[in-house]
């Protein structure tokens, strides 16, 4: 059975991963009839409510958050090589722009957790396919785009794909419910929530996205 | 367009809402073509660590952690009223029994928020339908077991099943893609994660449950 890493950033679309498009990456792969491997940084996040949409003050754990995603089957990132899986999948959310890396702060200039660069590198230079969800693709440009140029998509916001071309990658607008695939790189990118104003639409762009991977692998 | 209340306990499946039935339920209310309203009581919970699954001895607010699931767009439960409703459907999670309810420190002998079960005996007196995943249908025999002596499933569990045939409710052993309808109470219950190894097996059932629910309704 093919292993899909899977990199969460929290437990909520405004401070972690996107629950939706989580829980759809993780069931996409699963009905690809491949097997989810969970991981997150052990770090901090600064918590929001998400009712008020205001910052708490209250900091938590990105790796304990994320477990309730993982229904606590979770590693610690750093102890996850590239050697253990076949693909690597990366749901959005703010938590994949702001704890993963500081894109949401930074834009092109934005420094990256370094066992999310590592492990990302890693599996990049094995060859092995990377599917970037929502605004995971910066995070992989902000990664890879200095030196593997990779062709990417985050919708069709214009700010975004500008910071997202800084970097070195190249932008291609999508709709919510297709992906871009950079054969070379074997990267694919879908815009999910960038884009969709319902759920079925994440599922749909979603579910093409793993698919591509989980074959890809 | 049908609305369909998704009533939630929390974000995270040991101290709320079980987030991939959550998340599984909202898909197929969409794939339904109907709309979500979801709700949650304004209460506390009693964090779990998902990791090392302790309890943390902090709180947190049901309301305000089901807004993760919500993405944002929640309202406190005391505020929604049967009238505006089409259906209701209530996930699991730990939550359902222990923050809408205390059956899982008591069984049968539970009580029910008052604002949970105030909307769910109004939702079926109206002769709406309501569906029930996981755990949920526990919470919905300590509500109208008595009264209406609903046929539920919670799976297989024989000691949980006792629990729920001594709220006056008739269990009935169910497998996880299949669902038991009640037709003359118009519930409709599936065991997801009672009985699931696989979030795709939870996929099926709660797609079933929901799709029924919508037809109902």
């Amino acid at each position: 059975m093919k292993k899909i890493g899977v990199i969460l950033s929290g437990c909520g679309f405004r401070d972690g991963s996107e629950i939706h498009e989580a829980v759809c990456a993780l069931l996409a792969i699963d009905q690809a009839g491949a097997e989810a491997v969970c991981m997150a940084p052990d770090i901090e996040l600064n918590e929001m409510n998400h009712c008020s949409m205001e910052l708490t003050g209250a900091k938590r754990r990105v790796l304990v958050e994320s477990a309730r995603i993982a229904r606590g089957k979770i590693r610690n990132i750093s102890e996850v090589q590239a050697a253990e899986l076949d693909a690597l999948v990366l749901p959005g959310g703010f938590g994949a722009a702001l704890n993963l890396c500081d894109f949401g702060q930074k834009g092109a200039a934005a420094s990256v957790n370094p066992e999310v660069a590592r492990l990302t590198q890693e599996i990049h230079a094995a060859g092995k396919p990377i599917g970037a969800i929502c605004i995971a693709p910066a995070l992989i440009a902000a990664i890879l785009g200095k030196k593997a140029h990779p062709t990417l998509t985050i919708g069709t916001d214009p700010g975004t794909a500008a910071e997202v071309e800084k970097t070195g990658a190249k932008h291609q607008d999508c709709p919510v419910n297709e992906i871009v695939i950079d054969q070379a790189n074997r990267i694919v990118s879908t815009p999910a929530y960038m884009l969709a104003e319902r759920i079925s639409e994440v599922y749909e762009g979603i579910g093409k996205c793993v698919k591509t991977v989980v074959e890809m692998a």
